[in-house]
């Protein structure tokens, strides 16, 4: 399927997405879910986390400040989206930086089969190195380069075949995998790491291409990559002089609700390798 | 008493309001309020919240987000409200998508006493068919139309009375009564409904303009969702190629900084049926 | 260490500050950061809090939002910060307004030393008056104006002998100070305070400047205090007609962006009393 139909699929279904996530980027990710035609539901007590999986079409799971009452949310959440069938994305945000969030990703990983696993390459890395003793070793860079892209993209695919997902992880160069095909998607500026949420808005927009797209996961994650990424480039040429992050964020969901089909076939850079 | 009226005492008394809120919006909320002429003050913590509602001058209830901690401190807040005389506001945001919101939006309707309910028709027939053994028949469409209006105002009126409130319900055609008199307003945008607690906004809004006219309550709420309204009509205007709904946010509460009691007065689209 | 200097380091150190913060401003607390130059981390889980705060080079605990589970986070956080040398601020916001936020923020200054406290008047006010039996009374004015400006000084001043820290109290003019020597900062606009979070954000900013500086925490509180008054200049006069309360907040970080250490120098209101 192409990057195009798999926008229009977004834009004609609006995907309910069910989101636990951080409260430190969580407007801006229920904001960028309206601007990409989907519908955001947050909700993160126990007490009625499977019932509005239920009524989404989608999940996204995203550790960044977890707590022991949402921990359990997002297990409950995560293996009803399993069994009833709905895509789901999990971001390990922080992964590694405590054992907290290595621990609840792993047991996400473990217990719930997500379609996707978007993160940075620092938090994948993270979750093979704890996992270790079951798995791959995580010694590639932590940055993509067009050097070691060949080693990353191994890297990347065998995450993606242990744990039956495709996995998205984004940096210089965004690569996105089910253990086959890969996607290498050069969009996006450097500039977007100055912006905080940019990696959370991505998962939940992923978690809405994946449900609006629900037999093409891969190539929903990659549309939703390249998505951020160009809407990164043209978010940056709106900004005016004496602009700086805080505008920019408003100008990439500003970006995010106005790019069409044909634009993101014709400028997003996505090599497949 | 006027719209311009209610506008005017809200920048005069700038009312202090305890926002028991969800996290999604919580900081649209903050600057709405600080937009219209009042202050916030959010605490959710069970263990400050009398206190807190005590020192305001009114309270915003909104139950997206709730959890364990916060749902006592909602009724706590709300008993305290109402044994000090204070204006409150029960926004019951998703009631109807989990038994854990119908029953708590249930709960609090039946241990406090709101002066305005302000949600939109999808709540509002989830509260009244959960409570059905006690009362109304919710059978009205949930999209108010010309066609379906008359049908639409007797079932808000009969929620108001029944539930001695101001019930102010927003949509197309927002619908704002005590159970007698009925405000039927045309003012805003449906682009609004792209942007995440444009209804939490108004809520916190409602309760600033019920706190600064405590005698009018039904006048301030109209007065309230005009003014609303009307800034999501300026917004819209304000914005420029390229924009989408974060900077329609910000356009908006950009709006109600500058909108004056003239403006909503000559602007407002309001009618009493 | 000039006030030049300070900002450079800060741009050159990339300081990851650990955020224990209210939920209400955090987004515009991690942008403000990074806007920068530094790095936030939000993390408030009793259960991870001493190991995020290690991997960190600062702390900044914001008592706003508080609740039972975060309080013990706090206070973890800032006994690990004092163990290993890493500067602290703490933002008392609120304090005063409940017993529970008083009580809180007297715990955390007896238990653990910040390096620096940033409030405003009413606030620390509200912490001599509840830690009175062994202290300062205060019984200052609630506004410095030039009139009373020295008794301010010398209560805040005292403040700041007897907690060991910088005390930085913000207002129409800042005080900062670390007990001898005070800067009397002018700089900012009135209108900062129709923004939710301003406070917050400095907080936050105080922090990367007193971690990227952190054998000179007077200065690069001076610094930080100056930093944030000019960028609501430099953000007020980039208003363009029909703005607002909320794009005056992207503009006030959008200038924190855009400050270079010889604007700072030559543009801040800075006098040494």
């Amino acid at each position: 399927m192409s990057l195009e139909k798999c926008l229009e699929n977004v834009r004609a279904a609006h995907p309910l997405i069910h989101c636990i996530t951080n409260y430190v980027t969580v407007n801006d990710v229920a904001n960028i879910l309206l601007a990409c035609g989907g519908s955001p539901i947050m909700a993160d007590c126990p007490d009625e986390a499977e019932e509005i999986t239920a009524v989404c079409g989608g999940l996204c799971v995203n550790i960044g400040t977890l707590n022991t009452a949402t921990i359990p949310s997002m297990l409950l959440a995560g293996k009803k989206a399993g069994a009833l069938g709905h895509p789901s994305v999990l971001d390990p945000v922080g992964a590694g930086a405590s054992r907290l969030r290595t621990d609840t990703a792993l047991s996400l990983l473990d217990q719930v089969r997500f379609t996707v696993v978007r993160g940075n390459m620092s938090e994948i890395k993270a979750l093979e190195r704890a996992g270790a003793a079951r798995g791959v070793d995580a010694d590639v860079a932590d940055r993509v380069t067009e050097e070691n892209l060949p080693a990353a993209a191994e890297f990347v695919r065998s995450f993606a075949k242990k744990h039956g997902c495709v996995a998205a992880v984004t940096g210089a160069i965004d690569l996105v995998t089910d253990g086959g095909k890969l996607y290498a998607i050069r969009s996006g500026r450097p500039e977007m790491s100055n912006i905080t949420g940019t990696g959370c808005q991505l998962s939940a927009l992923t978690a809405a291409y994946v449900t609006a797209n629900p037999r093409n996961a891969l190539e929903a994650a990659a549309a939703a990559v390249c998505l951020m990424g160009l809407a990164g480039e043209i978010g940056y040429n709106a900004m005016r002089p004496g602009e700086g992050n805080s505008s920019y964020r408003n100008h990439i969901i500003d970006a995010v609700c106005n790019i069409d089909g044909r634009t993101l076939k014709s400028e997003a850079n996505c090599e497949i390798i």
